[in-house]
């Protein structure tokens, strides 16, 4: 097993990531160019304040909150930057290549760059549910495949389904979770032992996933707002999200006291319950116009959340033999859904002017999309999941990634974490 | 014990929670709607930009600050940002209400949600001198309590007592360090063996305590500045908390190295003395117009903040039987009390063109306020501390709040936070 | 030698910084005031916001970034905050009475902070190179040479040597990081089985380091940009570095499972290599005018960055007994040597309208100003070495600076950081 460890990983892996990056290059010689219109760069400042805060939820959020699980805390974070830094890339081109489809050279600027980011956040979100259960080079499959299909989904939403540039990416969390979900179930299982030894340690927590959360938690109403143009749409979805956010930690630690039979709280709930508050109210922040229904829904989320890791999960893991070891399901999935399901409501409440069957068709034409970027996570995750099934780049879950000699010693020294 | 605990805290704590999450959300239903000025949103990028500073200081910065207490890092980080998710909610509610006081709905903006996660903050930094002592149940009623009484204070200090919006906020320091230590005076003292071992556990510090410190000290210039309309005054305020963070730290470590025997230097030191070169300036940071000023005063705080944990708090800790774990007193409260003394002196030098008596008369003023500013934080926090100590949310200081199982598991693995 | 030690350190070092101090605040007292046009309080937002995100790469960040020794953690963590305290009050006097040499009095504001923030950056690097080999006390005088070298070379670059602003403090880290190998060169070698045990202990990364890293990584495009006052140069500095970081990160990964005889990736190389890619696009981010450039620079930094780690560092431990514990050298002096060449063939390249004698002799201007700042960083480290191995302050390399309670209760508890 070792042997196949060396032979598909240390030599593929970085044969493949060399031959990604010249591409990349390649690609960006040919089709690229900084922007030279002088009204764009006024607005850099603001754009690029915007940006950070994006840059920083990908960074540090997505790359500590998953550090719980102490054999894959050093992936979690080497991967997420990796993952990142590949996905950026091959977003920009997408972003320019598939929705502006054309032979001229595309411009960068700070928005594509942005978009780029909360794109490649899919898969990071998706790193979430199959942490420890592939290798980097299938990571690397992954992240080509899953970044290239969500570009897709978009431009199809966008172009055929009526959703606009916010809603569209809004959908990333389900997007995302449903992917990742559906890639897990297709892996081959570990022996029965070993994933009990890797539950066991799943449940010690870490002040960096703790860290990870807070600055999700924080940035979160800027990502919320970052696709809004009109400046009171975007002032509402700050708020909305702020409200949400606080509504959906207070209601954490109280079902997580009220779940346990002896009234204590899990840290892992935290950590799920907390950001759900800021996912639901994603897709409809700027449509809501009342503090209170943001709050309402922070409430819910934070319910569905614990509720879903209190009582659906078991459940799952034993019909589907599904292994959501963070809880991604619960954090990001379905308090996603709930989101889109709250946006299609609110659409057609506050659609005025426009007769009942007509009303009736734009529904349809939101569940529509709705539901076509579920199937788009599913059907893109089975794919990925049987191309990872495959022999070619397969390692043992028994194989680390990391210089064996410091991670052992790390782990001998340092075995909290 | 143990039966105790589950009454009070398991069925009383979610109970307190969902029902304040109700009438919470009740109150936002009835009194608040958005702002649909245009002149507010254009404001937006500013307030939104200065807000988060204020935010990442509450978040993060408060969260970790109080890690270096093996037992209590998780209720820290997790209880930190339950107080501030319900401290916040509440004071959008007050500001509104008490200050506003009118039938009409109140509008939600930027600058109102700033104001509530500052006053918030009293919470956070009382609840580093209970932490440990209380359980979240009390918390919460301490919550309740604190929040509203420095609403009120404010708006007294704000009506009757010619203090403006930024003097009367800056106080917080004082008030919520004397409100914390009261009430911790007010507690039944824990057995001495207990105590002693949570002091031995007290001394092994953390880099998460660090992370805190410096995400405090980094935005401290934000803080200070964040309730000044005047360019000018900003900037001031801005530059002298600069220079004050960056001297009180060259003296924390200057003074570390003299207090020690064999000059060495102590960490829970530079913790507390780095800070309070920024609470020191608060109050005068916009009366401050020379940069050596600043520099003077922060170098006066380091060596009050180190002098105190050194000498005073062994001698408060007989005579008082003050358990003052985390050096609030020396941080915040001692530094405060003479940031508010410079700003009535500079205050009294700098009024110009009024005669003797007047300025005699508006100095006994500035005195009323800060006294009275204190009085109220003692008279609250001795209230608080008689109605934490009945027996109907009393539990022991052998259970914990998080889940045993994880928590034990952590504390196996993670021993050294 | 604890005698030693205490003579030295424990009398002098708090005698020095007090010294220092109350000289800083009576410069501060003669010669500073703060700026009062009208004009420049406009801006302050702007100048505000960019300084932050410097000021958090010199606080979090190099803070953090040599975490990974066990024994030096704190000192790494407490050090950096005073040097940079102190490097920051010398940097701000320095600019000013250096570069307007003038009687009046100088006007503190924004920018002027922000590039005394920079040039104190230049002790926190070079500081990764001695961390562990000298006490706080040679820190100190370290600081004060270096600052006022560092001051001096960039005085003398832009008045006589046509560099400009940008790029002369670009050079930062080249300078910085080669005073700090010359400084370690000059010192007392330890005994060989203290460094083979310091050695040991350097293997064991940290989640603290990556911490670290991904605050370096993520406010790297505005260290870059900060000094340059055009919008268009600003933007590509932006887009560049990002670009840059970007593909040094991924070549990091893929480099790092290349050298590895089994195929597995070490933390360090990753530390070092994708910061590299910041490093190399600082002096010519305003001239890159296509991202496929800053792309492919990104991908030789991080080559350099392993390669030097990998090949270079071994034989020059060898040959000039050289310690270089952090890769300091391949982080920040290789592909700042790097950035400076591609920055005078751009600037040779681009230069349009002169003939081929003018160009030729730019270049060479160039080509002296590069080797100047090399010169100047060579010729002070060995100044400051020299000094340094004077037995005045010297102690030896068993004392610890902190408490020795708490530092063995710290190293029992938390051994793994």
């Amino acid at each position: 097993m070792g042997s196949k460890y060396q032979e598909s990983v240390r030599v593929w892996l970085p044969l493949w990531a060399l031959m990604l990056e010249v591409v990349s290059i390649v690609l960006f010689f040919f089709f690229t160019s900084y922007s030279a219109s002088v009204s764009e760069q006024k607005k850099l400042l603001r754009n690029y304040r915007d940006f950070q805060d994006v840059f920083i939820m990908a960074t540090l959020g997505f790359g500590f909150l998953n550090t719980s699980l102490r054999r894959h805390c050093w992936s979690s974070i080497a991967f997420n930057l990796f993952l990142l830094a590949l996905g950026v890339q091959l977003a920009v081109l997408l972003d320019g290549l598939l929705i502006e489809i054309s032979l001229r050279k595309m411009v960068i600027d700070m928005p594509r760059i942005q978009r780029a980011t909360m794109s490649a956040i899919s898969v990071l979100i998706s790193a979430g549910v199959v942490l420890g259960k592939v290798n980097l080079l299938q990571l690397v499959i992954m992240t080509l495949i899953e970044v290239t299909v969500f570009s897709a989904t978009r431009l199809v939403g966008m172009n055929y389904l009526n959703m606009d540039n916010h809603v569209s990416m809004m959908y990333i969390h389900m997007f995302a979770a449903y992917f990742g979900l559906t890639v897990v179930c297709c892996l081959q299982k570990p022996l029965p032992n070993a994933s009990e030894d890797k539950d066991q340690t799943a449940t010690s927590p870490s002040l960096f996933t703790m860290l990870g959360t807070l600055f999700l938690w924080m940035f979160w109403p800027s990502f919320n707002s970052a696709l809004l143009d009109i400046a009171e749409e975007r002032k509402m979805a700050v708020f909305n999200t702020y409200y949400a956010l606080a509504v959906s930690t207070v209601t954490a630690i109280l079902m997580s006291a009220l779940v346990h039979p002896k009234g204590k709280i899990n840290m892992t709930h935290i950590h799920n319950a907390a950001l759900a508050g800021g996912v639901v109210v994603g897709a409809p922040s700027n449509l809501i116009h009342y503090p209170w229904l943001a709050m309402v829904l922070g409430f819910l989320a934070g319910m569905i959340s614990i509720g879903g890791v209190k009582y659906l999960q078991a459940c799952l893991q034993q019909t589907l033999e599904l292994h959501d070891t963070y809880g991604v399901h619960y954090t990001f999935g379905l308090p996603g859904l709930l989101g889109g399901i709250v946006n299609i409501v609110l659409m057609a409440l506050q659609a005025q002017g426009i007769d009942k069957s007509t009303r009736g068709y734009q529904v349809l034409i939101n569940v529509g999309a709705l539901g076509f970027t579920i199937i788009m996570g599913v059907t893109s995750g089975l794919l990925t999941g049987l191309l990872l099934n495959l022999n070619i780049w397969k390692s043992t879950h028994k194989v680390h990634y990391f210089d064996d000699q410091s991670f052992w010693k790390f782990r001998r020294l340092a075995v909290g974490y």
